[in-house]
Order: C-alpha cells, then sequence, then structure tokens
C-alpha cells in the first residue's frame, strides 16, 4: 500500500504557464467591492471545445486557491492538467458539445493580474497596494471577461473549494448569466476551523523574514514560509484515513545525512515533495489575498438574510457534491447548501460521496466524481 | 454562545513553577534508550495526599506534552492545577485515600532535566546534546524516580495523550510495578496524520531564525516559532464543531490598528491569546524533543507483534478513555488499545465519549470523564 514520495504526490500545482493560456483585458476601471479599483485588468484563461453558433455551449470553470488555468490538455498545450479527467473530448464535461473556459482567478499569479502584477497606473508591482481581494470580485472579473469575449450567459458555471464559492458568488450577483451550476466540496460561508486554519497559513508566511511586509525581491521570495504554509494547507485537503492507508508509519529509504530533527517518515517526504513544487511556482501574496478571500465570503452578505441572498439565484439547476472525509469544508456544509438551493427554487441534486481523499478528492477521484458530474452534463432532458 | 477570548482561553499551559514542586535525583547514571545517557537526572514532580503505612495507594500521573507536574492546587500551592477537577480530596481521583505523585516528564522545562538544563558534565546547557527522547525514557526516569522515593510498586497509572503513551510504556517496561491503570486519548502508535502535524510543528519552530540550530540566546528564544507551532497543535486539540459553537465567525471587537492581514476573528484572537501564554513558558527544544518521541513510539517494539508486546503486560485493570471528536488520536485507537489490553488478560472497561473538545476534551470535560474516572477509583470490590 506504501509507494514513495514521488509517485505519490498529486499533481495540483501548475507548471509554468503554457502556450494555451489566452488573456482578456478588461475595459475601464474594476471597482472592488470592498474598496479600490484596478486598471487594465488582465484575466487568463484557457478553452477547449468550440462555442456553438448560438453562443449558449459555455461552461466556465472556477478554479481551487492553488490551479492556474490549465485545467486540461489541448493541442496547445497537451501537458495534463489539474481536472485532466473531468474535461476533453468525451469526458463528463465533454468538449465535443461544450465550450470550456477555465479562469485564472483575479490576484492568482498565472496571468490574471494580482499581487504580483505591475501596477500601470504606478509602473511597480502593486504587492500590499492590491486592494482588499474578495470572492465576489473573482467572480465579477470573470463576467467581464467573457462578456469582453462576447458572452453574455453560459450554460453552467462550475468550481471546487474557492471555485465553488466563486461559483455561487457569480450566481448570486449575476443571476441571468448563467443556466445551471455545479459546487463541489464549498460553502455558503467557511467554518471557524477552516478559518482558524488558513490564518495560521498565512501567518506562517507574513513570519518569514523574507516576506519584508509583502515587499519582497522577486528573486527571494518567502520560500520557507510558503512551503510551510503549504503543508498546513495540504493537511486540511486530504485525510487522516488516506494518509494512513497510503504511508502508514513508513521511515524514508535513505536517510542522506540526516540533521537533527530532520525528516524520517514517507509522509513527511511527501509534504515536502509536494511543498517544494508549490513554492517554486506561487506567489506569496496571492496566496495571502486569495486565502483571505475565502475566510471573508459569506453568501448572507447578498441578501437581508441567507435564504433571501439565495433567492437572488435564477439557475435552474444545480449539483451540489460533498465528500464524507472532507474536514477543512464538512460534508453538513454541501448538504446545508443544497438544501438552500433547492428551498430557493432551483433543482438541485446533492451527491455526498465516500472518498478517502478528503477535500481535495475531487482532483483525483475520478470513479466517483465522474459519473456524478457525467450525468449532470448529459445531453437529453433535464 | 460566543465568549471572549479571555474567557475561552483554556488554562492548560502551567504559571511558573510553584512551591508545592518537589525534585528527585536519580543516582548514578541514566541510559537512554535510544542511545547516550545522562548523569544526575533530576525528576520533579508534585504530589497529593499521603501514602499509606503500606505503601500501596500511589497514583501515578503522567502528564500529556505542555503541563508540568502542577496538576492539581494544595496548601503548597493553592493555584488551580490542569487537571484540578480530577485530584482532590473527594475528587474522581481521592487524596483522601491515594497518594497522587505527578511527574513533569524528563526531557520536559518544568523542573525535570530536559535540553535547558545545564550537563553536569559539561557545565553548559544540553540543548541539541541532550540525547535522542522517548517515551520510555519518561516512562524508566520516572519509575527511577519513585524507587528514589522509596516505591517500587504503584496502586495505578494514569495519562493522557503522551502521558498515556507513557504510561503504556510503564506497564510493558515494568510489569510488576504497577496493579492498575486508566490511559486516555492515547494509541499504541500515532496516526500517519499526528506524526505530520507534528513533524510541521517542530518544523516551524525550527524554521524560526531564532532557534538557531537550537542554540538560542534563553533571552531570545523563538518565541514566534514556539507561537505558531503551539497554534497548530491547538488546532488538533480541540475540535471543529466546537470551535463552530464558541467563535462561529464572531470578529473581535476592537481592532487595534490592524496590519494589513491582521486578526479580525475571534477564533484567531483565541489562539493567538493561548500561544502567547505558552510560549513565555515552554521551552523550545524540549518541545522538539518531547513531540519527537510521540511520533517514534511505538508499543510493537516491545515485542515480536503488537500483541506479544502487550502480553507482557500485569497489570490486573484498566480503564481506556476515548473522545469521538479527537481527530489526533481518533478514538478507533483507543478501541484497538482496549481491544489489546483485553486479549492480553487485563480486565479492560472502554469508555467512548461524545466530549466535543477533541483531544484536549479530557481537561475540561468534567462531567463526562469524571464519572468514568471516578468508578474505576472507587472503593469496593473490582
Amino acid at each position: 500500500m506504501v509507494r514513495t514520495a514521488q509517485e505519490a504526490t498529486v499533481p495540483s500545482v501548475p507548471p509554468a504557464l503554457g502556450d494555451a493560456v489566452q488573456r482578456v483585458v478588461l475595459p475601464g476601471r474594476f471597482e472592488m467591492r470592498r474598496g479600490g479599483a484596478l486598471e487594465q485588468v488582465q484575466i487568463a484563461y484557457e478553452t477547449w471545445g468550440t462555442l456553438s453558433s448560438e453562443g449558449d455551449n459555455v461552461v466556465l470553470i472556477f478554479t481551487g486557491l492553488s490551479p492556474g488555468p490549465h485545467a486540461a490538455s489541448s493541442p496547445g498545450d497537451p501537458s495534463p492538467g489539474w481536472w485532466e479527467y473531468m474535461i476533453g473530448p468525451g469526458k463528463p464535461i465533454d468538449t465535443n458539445r461544450y465550450c470550456v473556459i477555465c479562469v485564472n482567478s483575479l490576484g492568482s499569479c498565472f496571468g490574471s493580474t494580482g499581487p504580483s502584477s505591475i501596477n500601470p497606473v504606478t509602473g511597480a508591482p502593486y504587492r500590499l497596494g492590491f486592494p482588499e481581494l474578495s470572492i465576489e470580485d473573482i467572480a465579477a472579473s470573470a463576467r467581464k471577461a467573457l462578456q469582453q469575449m462576447g458572452i453574455e450567459r453560459v450554460h453552467a458555471v462550475v468550481g471546487a473549494s474557492l471555485g465553488g464559492m466563486s461559483t455561487l458568488a457569480y450566481a448570486m450577483m449575476f443571476p441571468q448569466a448563467l443556466e445551471r451550476m455545479v459546487i463541489i466540496s464549498a460553502a455558503v460561508r467557511a467554518s471557524t476551523f477552516a478559518i482558524a486554519d488558513r490564518s495560521l497559513q498565512r501567518e506562517i508566511i507574513r513570519s518569514d523574514p523574507e516576506w519584508r511586509g509583502g515587499d519582497y525581491d522577486p528573486d527571494r521570495p518567502p520560500l520557507n514560509g510558503l512551503r510551510l504554509a503549504r503543508k498546513l494547507g495540504l493537511m486540511s485537503y486530504r485525510s487522516a484515513v488516506e494518509w494512513q492507508h497510503r504511508f502508514g508509519r513508513e521511515r524514508i529509504d535513505a536517510r542522506a545525512t540526516p540533521g537533527p530533527f530532520d525528516m524520517e517518515f514517507q509522509i513527511e517526504s511527501y509534504l515536502e515533495a509536494n511543498a517544494r513544487k508549490f513554492m517554486s511556482v506561487f506567489d506569496a501574496n496571492s496566496y495571502l489575498y486569495l486565502s483571505r478571500a475565502m475566510d471573508w465570503f459569506d453568501a448572507a452578505d447578498h441578501g437581508e438574510t441567507l435564504p433571501d441572498a439565495m433567492a437572488r439565484i435564477r439557475a435552474t439547476e444545480a449539483l451540489v457534491i460533498g465528500v464524507t472525509s472532507d474536514f477543512l469544508f464538512p460534508v453538513a456544509q454541501q448538504r446545508e447548501l443544497a438544501q438552500l438551493l433547492s428551498d430557493s427554487g432551483c433543482t438541485t441534486t446533492f451527491a455526498e460521496l465516500e472518498s478517502v481523499q478528503g477535500h481535495d478528492a475531487f482532483l483525483v477521484d475520478e470513479a466517483r466524481f465522474a459519473p456524478q458530474v457525467s450525468r449532470f452534463f448529459a445531453p437529453g432532458p433535464g
């Protein structure tokens, strides 16, 4: 049952931006929900499939905190994407039928405007001068990006984790702009535990002396803080049961000149390998902004009450998926979301999956996730 | 339901050593299980109640990773101890009947010899020159300390968490030295998740530049690393359900000149208050040594197989307690331990408690824990 750390590492961290990435610049000033504004916002995205002549077959994908827009391979970038099993010809989100667009979230670091981008007004990187980022800004900037492409209404919006929150925000803010939606391992608001977990990740990054109040040298970013924060993140993304089965108490094969308190167990090596990959591609300030946005998000902000906010939604059909081993977004949160959607008049399917991979199961548990999403997107009445 | 951070902080961190602390110095050289030895080992302890003329009423208490020997108040130190509800006249561990002795673990920093102690051979603090510490060393040093006091056999050994591992080690290593035992929220070995969690805590401490490879200035210890590690520890000591009820998404009342990414939620303030208290009293190197000892412990090391190791135990009766909301030492681990003890011929009671406070429930959930322990220690047949 025990695999080596290399085999076991989940490829959820995107490589450098590939040739398939496209970019759109939003016209005018982009006002942020919590104050401040951005000029010349750029949104990076990738597409798969072909837009129908009626323009009615778009599926918009919002990502979680860490992935880039490379959700699947394509002729322009044949490397496997982070949701390779889900998107493609004949796959659950079938690119023979749908035109799929995956956006890199505003505030991220894979081509969209974020804290590491150059502020066109000052000519210098935004860093912490980037305005406070909310989930709603991610949704609104994606909406404007689609409008720039001439797309006013999409067939469906799909998102997991942070992407699920972005999807929900999109549905509340632009009720007429989508027909259906899929929300995976997300919630109407973060739990107390999730807030604590992310707050600590952010504090670990900020505690790295190289962070320098957010004003780090791009050639000397706070790698150690990012590495440790990622490990803490990973601990909340998978499940204890999965790790017990995969790694148990197995030791690392070769302890090459270990220092005091160095790694000794396979689980430590697995976390280290994944965290090192992550720190080499992700911007620390982007991490801080996106992480905090998840803590802040509360669907109830969109109405007098939570049900009132949900009543704004006009999507006709929703699929909500939760995983029993997820302790970052416990399955009770998806059950609550499904009930609220159903109460608000949206025809909602709720799938509670027994995956052992926890919060990140959607990335790897094809056997359980693919049939749910396939059924939702299958041709025919419904 | 929401309390302020001050009220909500659990007083599990001991104050400075009080007047009730006693010390015993072990004769000769103390050989460590994994190699190396210590000279003039000192073990700090506190006692409550009176030793019977037959010397047969001793209850030995092993602590978790962080508490000191002040488990309960006494005339010598009237401040409340970390297990105040459990130990005292008429309490579950009734000091009208038992002579209770709580030892500070070898390697800790509350009076017992540890990495911050002066090595009598060199005249300088041990720091990372302290030999590798195992749970077995904690058990063996306590055994020798009792022998120095003239106590060869105790009525019972009691321990929770790390203390539960120490109790189990004691029972396997010195089968004739105890009659009964109580093991709470512990296991025959740590889970993969628990190893990952503690490994990351240790790495956070080691990443603090002030740690200086363990050779920090006692006046400038790695406070920030210890503070962040403690927060991570706390996240595994309590439960998500408890925090949801206690703190929800409540904000801090007054945000005094907050910096970017400063605390905003009550849960953050609760963790901060607890962690600050902890970092001011606990030694960073002690934390590293004790934490690693928990990862290493494996009861199976005491025999050809795990059941073989457990068969060494001669204690006649055991109480094993687990908590359903504990995800650091999941209740399945206590169920396994109880079954193994029972299979090895020890009359074992297993109590699965529904406390919401997670791994640390034994510190606070008097309503559920006190009756179990009372029953076990009640006078009468059994």
